[in-house]
């Protein structure tokens, strides 16, 4: 039987499935409520955890517990890792206990984490030689996305594999967009911090130029929200920036850690991105500073900072 | 009668009045179809334009001609100025026949140019000398808000002021903010155009990298449109940056203009801009390079260039 | 007697006069030296200063005073102005009382005050009209180079009159360079000045990459300063820069107006300057915050804040 | 016998000896001239490049040839590897066959190479558990410094270990800094080449802004030199941006290769460099469009094409 013919017959037997057994690794903010998710929706849970203290919550909904990565993978039809960073991604899937170990031939690997599109298609090209399928699949909503089931799903890979589970990833997003090969699923998202970058900056400097004209900042602020000016950011984030208080939200530290995939991305593909890059010199003062765990709006303390605000 | 008194009377006068005699200053792209919106309203129009055979069209609607900003505002009781940019205006205002000779005490000049804050707050000191109120309303929709009425109005002068004149301003823009004294409407419409500059440099980041990625691109647009990258410039622009192709909208070489106002405003107050800053510099180059009258989505074309795209 | 012929005499005679009759406007931190090294050197000199007071110390070495720029110019061979930026050149030269009504045809005007270069050719048109030649030739090396005769002098203009003028600017001034046509000397200064904003944020940080390393800063120092990395800056002021203390030196206040200069000059030749447009923001935000009068290097405070250094 | 003890018999024996027992790893355009130099400073050399016909002409002046580094390495006293980046000099040291495992106790590694001065600093740990000192000791002076002796050495480690070994690299360079601890050679080259980034970045700027004024290019230069603008970039490497014609020189691919290294490093120690940040994203811009080897000055090509230069 040929990959593709393989290819083929798996989908089908995922789509028919109303229940898949399902390997997942990582109990982090996001993994935790996906998870749980998954297991209201009726799916078989063998979870994974590093720190082995955070499976016991799901647990008690009706997971199994696995001690390693391989072992959450063994049988399985699927296997969804979501955790921090690219070297963690390559261990649970590739290292000595790594899901590969475990996985059979046929069977679908989803990377939900945020990472390197470069190491993404690595791992694929090692799990294809195995025979699994990988899609990369991070996402945007945040922990109240990953609660609530309202993530925004970027998907890389084989279009074909991705039907076959969208039964599945519907359950954790209401949003799932093909946008192409492996690999571009982590683009897509590193495309989507780039933009995020660049907006908070924007709208940090109108507020800091609202704050030190000493005009009525929530007038201006409504007076230009609505036009060509608007952004989620502007609507959301600028009353944080005008109280100087930043709750979260989206941690500084983790946009940094986002934005230095995507400037490592844009380096290899030779792209300039002079404002990302300076936005994350700016988190780069911000956490030295100990404001890494703020919400990223808090790049307006770089611009009031500058003004004496 | 003391000036309080005056300007109590005026605008009750103002509110009253459903037919108001205005004096109207500048027939460009803006002017004309707003002068020509008045004119529908039903208010009696005295209109002047540098260019004379600009107002032959108004004329034709039924505007009277005046031959200067003087003899335009003579005896009205509102005098709108909607020209070019600051020189223009303190021209047509206090030049030797600006509109300031022939305004009569307690009528009100509403300056919905966009000009310099501070040279605004000069001409308002000088009308106030001569008993005339002062409102500084500059708008944003572009020459499509200014035909169908839904230009958004940033206004700073007197509350009282704008109240009275809401009835007529009403009939140019379906969003009228008081954002502060004389000088805030421009700052605001500063601000709106240091975000915009931003939020467009941010998402042609976004776009340069994903047109070098090689993914779907309309798909990764989608996917990112609806979350926290989401803003009206990720919405409408970001199909001319795909395409390579920068119809209007919205001009390069005015979006600069009203960047300097903005880089100026900030340099006396003290607030440091450099995203905006460096928007500017890139703006110099498209300009200096013939694409200064294309729309402003056209800073796509330096994250183009520089990426080989 | 054509202009030409004019200029050919008063070249000649200016070449062979010892003492020249010259009017000096502006007794500041700079001019006030300049005049005092010309007394020295023989010249007859009549000197006015906006703030009178400021005349008296050269007149009690000989100097005439007048009242007016107008009065300082009469009847003189050379009027040399260095006052503080383009207005107070605009007033000293073409005021009411400026220079001008006081100059006699075939007579020379030398500014020495950085100034924007349109604004120079500018002037320099009205003083052609009335047979007077312009040479724009602003210094550099401060008031130390002012009290010792060291400056350098960057000169625009025709260059038969730099050379009658070289005896006298020889007093002032070690390298005494032709660079081109009026206004030329201030575009050099304004070059000068790009390069000087680039250089201090390059030493500035890589100082803050060396503290924040714990190396051996003065090693370091030493280890770099001899290569490709060398420059007057890194020699002369990073040890302002390690030590966090900036005396004067060159005020900041004074090189972001000499930058703003050189921003709209590059502004309206159409050449982006991202580098030194970042650097005005960073100099204004040291201005906001009150380091507006220390010593340039005190860029080396933003890169310090940054990093919590 | 402890450490402490070893290294100073060892410091000893380095001193005294007249001929030097060197490994020597990396034969390419830096490792072969400095290979050379210290074979006919007489040294015993025993090499090894990975390409290996590279090693041949300096088998012929009677260097040993070895088939790896380890080979390379044994029973040296001194291992110098001037390889290209970090994971070459992890590969050369640590790998299978690296230098290690021929390394004797109380021998002594110097790596020239320019690497990360994290990646050093395990480097270093890794060969201190085999009883073997480690210096860094990058360079700046290029091809032509290697030839002739005349590199600048910026060394971190032991100030004993580096003292017993300047009669060796003295024939190497003639400028031994001794700048802290393990690691620190390597971030005082970063420190070197992020200075280096902004030089250049600010005499472009400055020369680009010239060209667009049409002034005397060649008389501005020779007036800006010599004061505070002054640099070696500027002595140097204006006339390249002047001319467009960027020869040889360093490579615009390895600047940037050692600006990531500095850019990771300022990440890791909480400094933000945005000059340099930008600096590398133009290098990204112009390695894209097939600058990538041609001298580094070529940075000009940026602010020429925006200029439409």
């Amino acid at each position: 039987m040929t990959r593709r013919q393989s290819a083929r017959v798996r989908t089908s037997a995922l789509c028919e499935e109303t229940t898949v057994n399902i390997g997942f690794i990582g109990m982090g903010t996001m993994g935790a409520p996906m998870a749980g998710r998954l297991i209201e929706a009726g799916h078989d849970l063998t979870i994974h955890n590093r720190t082995r203290a955070r499976e016991e919550a799901l647990a008690e909904r009706g997971a199994a517990r696995a001690s390693s990565p391989k072992e959450a993978a063994a049988g399985t039809d699927l296997v969804i890792t979501m955790v921090s960073d690219t070297p963690d991604v390559e261990a649970v899937i590739l290292g000595p206990d790594g899901a590969i170990h475990g996985m059979k031939e046929g069977a679908v690997l989803v990377d939900m984490s945020t990472i390197s599109p470069t190491a993404t298609r690595e791992i694929a090209r090692a799990l294809e030689a195995k025979g699994v399928d990988m899609l990369d699949a991070p996402v945007s909503g945040g922990s109240e996305g990953a609660s609530n089931g309202t993530l925004s799903i970027m998907v890389g890979g084989k279009a074909g594999v991705l039907e076959s589970l969208r039964p599945v990833l519907g359950v954790l997003g209401n949003t799932i967009t093909h946008v192409g090969p492996i690999g571009s699923g982590q683009v897509t998202k590193a495309i989507n911090q780039v933009i995020i970058a660049g907006t908070y900056a924007a709208v940090a400097e109108g507020v800091a130029l609202g704050l030190a004209a000493g005009l009525d900042i929530d007038a201006a602020h409504q007076a230009v929200s609505g036009g060509a000016a608007g952004s989620w950011v502007l609507t959301n984030r600028a009353a944080n920036m005008i109280a100087d208080h930043y709750p979260l939200g989206f941690r500084t530290r983790l946009h940094r850690k986002d934005l230095g995939i995507a400037l490592e991305t844009a380096r290899e593909l030779g792209v300039a991105l002079p404002v990302a890059a300076f936005v994350e010199q700016i988190e780069t003062g911000l956490m030295k500073r100990g404001h890494g765990e703020e919400d990223v709006s808090n790049i307006a303390r770089f611009f009031r900072e500058q003004a004496g605000l």
